[in-house]
């Protein structure tokens, strides 16, 4: 850890530092600059709280040196995670697409659809049962009856299936249904519910918050794997910005970055990526270009009935269409579909 | 609702939106333009979905003419709430200062604190048990031992207390020991934690999320107040924006707006509102000065060893000042403290 | 345009509005709704000032149904412009790659430079004379004799080449050594330059704002094209956000947008997309898959000594591996290097 | 300046970081940490080009430890800055309004803003002759005819005036005609622009760009600055961010951050920091209780017919009441209207 002092820091200032850095047990080194005095602490920096440094008057920066998460960098392992469901092998050389609507609305429109997918090329089913809706107005899921009707249309395919938990008390009844546990982006930092599909055995799909910078991306996945559980995928889904012509800003560059800095995996979500049925094609095989190891689609039979995100909903003729774009796209950077 | 269609849009394709308005049980208005037609809907626009209209490629835009929050609205109830706890009245004349730790850390420094801002003033006071922390390996809180020491010190200064809930599984505990059940920002948009806060008979305290428009901070509060719980204070926390000299950005334009919007009283945390201590004094000013119904601010006997948020607490001694300075202006837009 | 009124507006204050669209010379239509009135204006919007409207207490909203840019609009044009340029059809089926160093720095470094960019396949060479730079105290760009050195260098090789031009009175200098007049990002609403360069015969390369939205984007170049050229081409080089681990957001949601919106051909920055030279190879090929006419790439011989952007800048190496790269990631789209 | 390795740097990497510092002039300080090796380099960080660092691939983080403004920080002058304008004394302990329509439209409307201003009490007449429009398509403002109708009606009631200059060309034009030069935020980063108002001896109104950080804010005042210029007010106007509720969002934190880091006085402009009517008086308020030294308000006779920012005017007698209102406030935090 490094602390920057402000121009004219006393004696008696840079020693209390000094002797503060001592006490819990890191090496101090004093170094007094043209401008101003800078203080490097070196050993284990997780002994130090930094905000106690800022909080004197006289220090004007303290930087870490370390990076503040560990299980999921790259530092810790440095070889690809690879999550395997069903048939599925996500951040292996094989793209995993998983499609499906946005919510279960009956028990034919979610078979219907998990055919239509399944044809097409996607190893996942999804499908949400419990809707996090802005307004309480809105259809809020079918419950433990979507579950059901997801389960077996999965079941029926032959797919593995995922859907979206909100509720502590829920991930039990979830996990009966679900292959894999999704964390919603509005929940990306509900600290209880990621501890909780933490001690779950069944691989987590977790979403960027909207307006969450990568570090913190990393510390929730990290928040999951502090409790054992090792099969977490990571899905960069948008991220709030002053633009107003798409409902989301889809942030590639999070896709190197994270592949720099962690051995998870990572999918891209381009339906709320950009909140629109336009964007869907042209996003997804930008994402399978930048390294993006699969992709989360919502698909409906129709689109234009469907009760949640009709807008950012393809078809499923629609979806068959991008899955035979998509081939050439990711043979070109070395992938399959 | 309006509809405005895309330039080139065929008679049939007017039809099949006129119709579909009609079969929902509005009534439409077709208004053909030099440019472009656009359709208005009359009637219940709850029963139309809007994102289904928006898949329509001939369909440019959907333009909503009701809000879509109904019971926190100043249409449907046009006084102001007031929130009475204590001797506090949240949206009455007096402003209400809630201060205290960020983290209760031990039965003395939560008593001093509680002694020290009473005698200052502040009519409630905060402080956390179980703490939302961006690292797993952070300190956590003292859970429910905090919550012990945190109300007995405020029972011994005769004060009401609030604090935060994360789980709905914890509800009922905290309830027990808190006077008002805190909402934090990372959780503005948990529904089901929402639903359960709602259901309680015990004032809600509700943080704007980091990236929430005014609309969705208002549609959580209508999530509570759809289950019952009519005793909601907003907070305005501050917004995350691309600026980096501050952690985050106040938006003192939400008090004004939500004023006008809603009937709820609003109250401003300079704490997270800026995440740093200089700030503290003239933001608590500003948001006086501007209409804020009160305040809620970080306060720590000796911020120096606390052990989260830190940088943005104020010491008891500097909260004491502030109170003395908040005076006149509080005067001199008609309020008290 | 349409005209949203809040609850209780009262008959004077309909007609009033009423009255002042007739005025104007559009036709009125007002329609009662349940909750609240809409007052539509079929006819010429652009002789509507909708913020006159807006300042009406009992206007809620005022929504525009006409588009506000018209000459770069496909509705104006559906056909894609194409600009040539040497051997550059920028927005043809072969895609554009400019390549070149953040600033001339001497004339062996952008000789040096022309010639390898020109055997990896740019079809265009950058260097920049006059820099924008945040510090004043920071290296300003060589200036007329840099405009020398890359003029020269880029004939020699038979490349054309692009600079930026800062100042109005600069116009007709930077048009005597460049082929193409760029205009950097924060130049993208000085007006009287934008004016200028509309004058120009030369084609021109409009740089997104870091703050701008598309629409924004689009009324500049409608600036420029007001002025008589019609040769523009438009540069995404990614926007301002939150985020922290990388200097800017590469927008990739705009180019469907704008190719939708507008028949100008847009090139992709990934170089200032991102800020890092890590993202520069991952994002040049999503920019490609998702339908960029061309790339605008920061490119020196040894990036360590570079001047400017040095973090940015890949080496000339880089870029020949780049656009080996580059060639299948084109043709799965449809498109050749 | 402060260089973080990347773990597993080897002895080859850091001796040639080591040496380059040297070779540059400053003393290198390497302190081989626990999980990486810092370098500290003492002495002139200007001669460093920190980006250059930043491309070296096992350098992970390069950390400033000099300000980068140099004329404008308090360091440099630690007394406060007060600019002179006719009774004006801006950054004095009397606030200074500057108060009148956006655009100068014709000679009645300027001189009756005028008159009712100087009545209210503003000190400071402004009126936009040059209008930056989003548009080519709207008002442009009248040229120099309304520098002209501008300054008569200054004249005519005694006030000292200010104008937006865009354009390097018309400095020496509007110089003849205002008292002070105003750079609006569109401009904030136009270099050629700052250089030229940097030569003038007029006091120049700088407003922050509407994705600027502080430190950009700063930089662009020192390259006025720079150019002999010290006669600078800023201007916080508000910042772009996600929120559609209000146009802009006023930044406050800048106040304070500002005072501490620079000497040079700051307004707020509650016009354009909201760009709503309904949030002119509490944010007018805020800004001074928070410690601004001067409001920039955009007032018409009748914003009705207001030709530009109708929708953020206020008329002249809200204005005149605001005045009013703002006495007690900044009685309250010891200064005077």
């Amino acid at each position: 850890m490094i602390i920057i002092l402000r121009k004219g820091a006393t004696k008696e200032q840079i020693s209390h530092i000094h002797d503060k850095i001592k006490s819990i047990g890191l090496k101090p080194h004093v170094s007094v600059g043209v401008d101003r005095t800078v203080i490097g602490a070196v050993g284990d920096e997780s002994l130090i709280n930094e905000e106690q440094l800022g909080t004197l008057d006289y220090v004007d920066e303290v930087v870490a040196t370390s990076k503040s998460y560990k299980l999921v960098s790259r530092e810790f392992k440095s070889q690809n995670t690879v999550v395997s469901v069903g048939d599925a092998k996500i951040g292996g050389k094989q793209l995993s697409v998983t499609a499906g609507p946005c919510a279960v609305e009956s028990k034919d429109q979610i078979l219907q659809t998990a055919q239509a997918v399944k044809k097409s090329g996607a190893l996942i089913l999804r499908g949400g049962a419990f809707k996090p809706r802005t307004s309480p107005h809105d259809f809020q899921g079918l419950g433990e009856e979507g579950l059901k009707y997801l389960a077996d249309a999965a079941s029926s395919v032959r797919l593995p299936c995922t859907t979206e938990v909100m509720d502590t008390r829920d991930v039990a009844l979830v996990s009966e249904y679900a292959d894999i546990l999704q964390i919603g982006a509005r929940n990306m930092q509900n600290y209880p519910l990621l501890k909780e599909v933490g001690k779950s055995d069944k691989p987590v799909l977790l979403k960027r918050g909207m307006s969450a910078d990568v570090h913190e991306f990393l510390l929730a996945a990290e928040h999951i794997m502090n409790e054992g559980n090792r099969n977490i995928i990571l899905c960069e889904r948008g991220i709030r910005t002053f633009t107003r012509f798409s409902r989301n800003t889809l942030d590639l560059n999070a896709i190197p970055f994270i592949k720099q800095e962690s051995h998870l995996p990572i999918i891209v979500d381009p339906s709320h990526g950009s909140g629109k049925r336009l964007f869907v094609h042209p996003l997804s095989k930008a994402a399978i270009a930048c390294g993006a190891d699969g992709l989360l689609v919502e698909v409906h039979p129709n689109p234009e009935e469907a009760l949640s995100d009709a807008e950012q909903t393809i078809s499923t003729k629609e979806f068959s269409a991008l899955m035979k774009e998509l081939g050439p796209v990711a043979q070109s950077v070395g992938r399959s579909v």
